[in-house]
């Protein structure tokens, strides 16, 4: 179970309930952000960056529980990419999730924590929550929306849902729909949190026990697999042994990938919470943006008027390979919205997004102006 | 837990003790196997089947568990591709596995099952244990080796250790060694299986608990998902739903994919023995042929002389893809083996060699002659 938070967090409660898309809606919505560098008079600097699945706010912070720089550091801040000397970025942990912003660990009405009575939602619902945010700073119109991952599904669908609110839109690694395969994958770290004992039906809060620490560890190991390319593993681990000449013929972890993905699922357990992660994989697994929009991607950007798009993929992205850039790309087109698309060429998989990437720095310092 | 075997079981017992790669032997070691078709008088038709990770030898008999048809039912028969009316098919059960073959959960000297004090056993054991079945048999020299996926191996194996006992050699949708990536999605499987508190070390056979059944599901799970290409999973689910006309909002199976999943998952604990795939998964992992023969894969065949080889791989399988192939074909090349190669296109990846793929039945019946 993650570790309690520091109380010096940035929040602010939405006044009025957030509807959802399965028809509930949610009271006293707390959205927990940060923001990097000065708001314009004007407030024509804004830049939103939506996180990805177990990212939060502290893009360009040191995060509270690990004491790791923030996720995307060398994306953002003076002088980087994403220049915090002139734009000012914010950035909001997602509802459903776990480092502030309301979730399955935080209080319901009842003064319990929700745990699996939290309503399911949506990549919409993530978004209608931050454009309340928006509201709540009184900032109209944003100089840009960015995201990676989860967060350009976000993009996304801020573009499509909230036409007229952002100048550009930087969609990077990511996809319009999930596919069979990535339910797939999702499902089996559901399954295995599920099947932790330790998880009892999301009721694990406040007790003695750890909560469904096995059961998540397995789930991030799968996941984090997916975020990586073969070529990638092979070139960093390949078949190399941990700490020993030769096989121990037991059941350790011989090999290097072997210890690595095992202290990638329990260092996981400490920061994030199991049921938070059993809803945003849900949300991220209902995302269908064409369905939303009567089957027709081009028909979720008709409204996008002059908004400029940027889709960026990488050539070892297996998750969210370039075909999906390019279906979202289509989709521009055949609404002859201003887009630029490039795929990269980075050996680290879908994760390239986060890592040591030239030229994803250049096309973000490109795109943002 | 896997279901009681029937007491029909074809085994044969080892006179001797096997020796086994990490230097441990073991003593009266049982073989389950089956044959199809006659053994001609002067036993020069025999062809030996190597069983994949989860499979074993009734390959085209009903299964005695599942009582479904054998798992290559659609290759070997009376007028199939492997013709059982000219030849004589073995195949045997690995050990390590859970079919009748000495394995984990079989007895050890002191009569409680081995559990966890099984030996790791390697790929090279395994067909150690077939060859001494061989010698059990009185047969000599095989027609042909023949294998998929960790068949592959053992075919490949066969080949490097056991040079002049077979003319052919058909190596299908395998490798010469796992790699980084292979090794990674077989942890998570295994770190699943040690998570669930019912998996008791290893020692849970024979008590009222039903084993790591919950473990177990959610490593067959997220190894099914490499079995099929990212194109099959999409042509035969998408995105649709199961069952019902609109998303649940919940956390039932809404996806068929996610429907087909748990059921794969579940139905494999009846059959399947969760520390057999510990133990096997171990094997492949350990699976390197060229680290076998110091470090060159091409020293593997130096001895085999005029044995014939044939490789197939198919396009979408990213388990075991075609570069995989193409690294043993090079190492065939390297010592001027015969070798025929080829890449079939089929949309069900890894799993091709298994399901409907008639080009792969025109490779197989050539090659066999």
């Amino acid at each position: 179970m993650a570790t309690a938070l520091a109380s010096d967090l940035n929040t602010v409660t939405l006044g009025a309930p957030l509807a959802l898309d399965s028809g509930k809606s949610l009271a006293n919505v707390e959205i927990a952000f940060e923001t990097y560098g000065e708001l314009a008079e004007d407030k024509s600097n804004a830049i939103l960056i939506f996180h990805a699945l177990t990212g939060d706010q502290y893009v360009a912070k040191t995060h509270p529980i690990t004491g790791k720089p923030g996720w995307w550091d060398r994306m953002v801040g003076r002088g980087k990419p994403i220049d915090t000397s002139c734009f000012h970025v914010i950035c909001a942990n997602v509802i459903g999730s776990c480092l502030g912003s309301t979730g399955p660990a935080t209080p319901a009405e009842d003064g319990q924590p929700w745990g699996m009575r939290f309503p399911v939602i949506t990549i919409r619902d993530m978004v209608r929550a931050q454009v309340a945010l928006l509201d709540a700073l009184g900032i109209e119109t944003l100089h840009a929306v960015v995201g990676g991952s989860m967060g350009g599904m976000q993009a996304l669908s801020f573009a499509a849902n909230f036409p007229g609110r952002t100048e550009r839109v930087l969609a990077i690694a990511t996809t319009a729909r999930h596919s069979a395969q990535n339910i797939a994958f999702h499902e089996v770290g559901r399954q295995a949190i599920m099947a932790d004992p330790e998880w009892h039906g999301g009721d694990y809060y406040g007790g003695t026990g750890k909560g469904p620490e096995k059961g998540l560890a397995v789930a991030r190991m799968a996941a984090h697999i997916t975020y990586l390319s073969e070529q990638g593993l092979t070139e960093k681990f390949g078949r190399q042994l941990q700490d020993r000449e030769a096989k121990s013929f037991g059941f350790d972890a011989d090999f290097q990938v072997e210890s690595y993905l095992r202290y990638q699922g329990i260092s996981f357990t400490d920061r994030f919470d199991a049921n938070s992660y059993l809803y945003i994989t849900r949300a991220m697994d209902y995302f269908d943006l064409a369905e939303e929009h009567g089957g027709m991607l081009a028909d979720a950007f008709k409204d996008a008027g002059d908004t400029r798009f940027c889709v960026v993929s990488f050539d070892t992205d297996w998750l969210y390979p370039t075909s999906e850039s390019r279906n979202i790309v289509h989709a521009l087109n055949a609404v002859a919205a201003p887009v630029s698309f490039v795929e990269l060429s980075a050996p680290f998989g879908h994760d390239s997004f986060l890592l040591e990437c030239p030229a994803l720095d250049r096309v973000v310092k490109g795109f943002l102006g």
